[in-house]
């Protein structure tokens, strides 16, 4: 990717995380509604600084199918809401332990820690009142419900990458481990985004499969530059701990596959992505560019 | 209520109760299932002896306007893994730090903070992803699915309650703020629950503001004969420490209006569930022989 085009695309980014900031700060509820403790616990965390890869990977893949503008900014904000409560209870003190989250203190270190457990709780429950809010097209709605949730469970999805990723900790991890735990902890919900975008706008058959098939690529891909940037990254360009994986014995890209191999596989998912949308032509560069952008950012 | 009859709703309710596991057993990833110490969490906190209360509520709900046994079994079914969600979020050392829940080790107790965090996730999330599952009327569906995410929210649904009563302990009761914590901690829920089958069978209208209504008063008869317990009975009736209320500064019904008011008040709001369905005559027998039933039991 050239400099200008990454300017670019970086520019066009921050404008559509502008956005869905703005969709956020309409759906959350105020700092002063009570009860006011969890209501500001929710807005420290969606408003610490997020790139909004979900709302806007939801957003495109919508806008390829000419879709409604609104109601994919609204599903895509409640994306962000289940990524948010991911953060939260990944980052409580039984599980990763964190006290920084893109350079801001964690949820529990700002609000305690019941307030921050009830907070990721409130804010799953949120995602889902908001994406079963009354629709034009229910019977699409609710397979979306149902596509986001499993997702985000225990079969292959979230819950279940983030158990097997603290179980690996101590069993120390193979490459179809780490495979595994990829795929279920970031790349389900992932696919899951861009998926749900395309079929809110009401795609299906072939071009749900395309889309798919991008969604499946770019998340491995986004985890194994992660990895790599947590090897190559320093604590200030992340807003978090570097170099947290290795301590932590985690399962990653480069602990098995070394790091140069693991940038030649993170740059073959991203050709593969970009060549699962050769049937739209132009009308997917978006959707191209930001899979290029993922491998290159820094942070 | 005569003894006999009061052996016969028993009887009853635990038909009813066996019913709603042997659904519970099937709809739970097995304990053998990869990864396995969520899915042994899970199952550990849900078959760990509930009454099973929301989906017998869902069930009659439903059976009141001859709805489908099997999609009224099934999500009832998913209310209580939400009911247990927050049973096992509650129990963590950060909230009510309980060791016990029913007699038996609570989930942290038995599985460790972590994975017992990630199994109420879990179970919130698979409640969902049932009852999105594909039906015969996903706008009906739909709606189920927002009535409940509402029902458990932070706006006046059961997080918003935890969050009120947890910031009571050390704020000292009255009687609105015991009102409200009751109203959104339980009340909001359980009166989702008989709503959820009244609507799941159809309902609308005046039929469903009925349900809504006797759901309301017995919502809330039922957490005032709980705040009775707590301090009329011993530990073992109630496989749970007594007294804990009082220790913990707890807003409650006997600590604002006294042990007798509170009995008058939980009589008084059963006869006001039972009148509201009066138009149904013996159909609704069962959802008033459930409300008598639920302030006569000893735990």
């Amino acid at each position: 990717m050239s400099p200008a085009v990454f300017t670019s695309i970086t520019a066009y980014l921050v404008q559509q995380l502008l956005l869905v900031d703005a969709e956020l700060e309409g759906l959350l509820p105020g700092a002063g509604e009570y009860p006011t403790s969890i209501h500001q616990a929710m807005r420290h965390s969606v408003f610490a600084g997020g790139k909004r890869l979900r709302p806007i990977l939801c957003l495109e893949g919508g806008r390829l199918f000419k879709g409604d503008e609104k109601s994919l900014l609204r599903l895509g904000a409640a994306l962000e809401l289940i990524h948010t409560y991911s953060l939260i209870h990944d980052d409580l003190p039984a599980l990763d332990n964190d006290d920084l989250r893109r350079g801001k203190p964690t949820c529990h270190k700002a609000f305690g820690e019941a307030t921050a457990i009830l907070a990721g709780d409130a804010l799953l429950t949120l995602a889902f009142e908001i994406i079963s809010a009354p629709s034009s097209s229910p019977q699409l709605r609710l397979q979306i419900v149902h596509e986001l949730a499993r997702a985000i469970g225990t079969r292959d999805g979230m819950v279940g990458g983030q158990v097997a990723d603290l179980e690996s900790e101590s069993q120390g991890a193979t490459a179809s481990l780490v495979d595994y735990i990829h795929s279920a902890k970031t790349g389900a919900f992932l696919r899951a985004a861009v998926r749900s975008g395309a079929m809110e706008a009401g795609a299906r058959g072939d071009d749900l499969a395309r889309v798919s098939s991008y969604g499946e690529k770019i998340g491995l891909a986004f985890q194994i530059a992660d990895d790599i940037l947590d090897v190559t990254g320093t604590s200030a360009e992340l807003g978090k701990s570097a170099g947290k994986d290795d301590q932590q014995h985690k399962a990653t890209y480069p602990a098995i596959h070394g790091l140069e191999e693991s940038r030649r596989i993170a740059t073959r998912l991203v050709a593969e992505a970009c060549d699962a949308l050769a049937p739209y032509g132009e009308r997917a560069g978006r959707l191209r560019q930001i899979a290029r952008f993922l491998i290159e950012r820094t942070h």
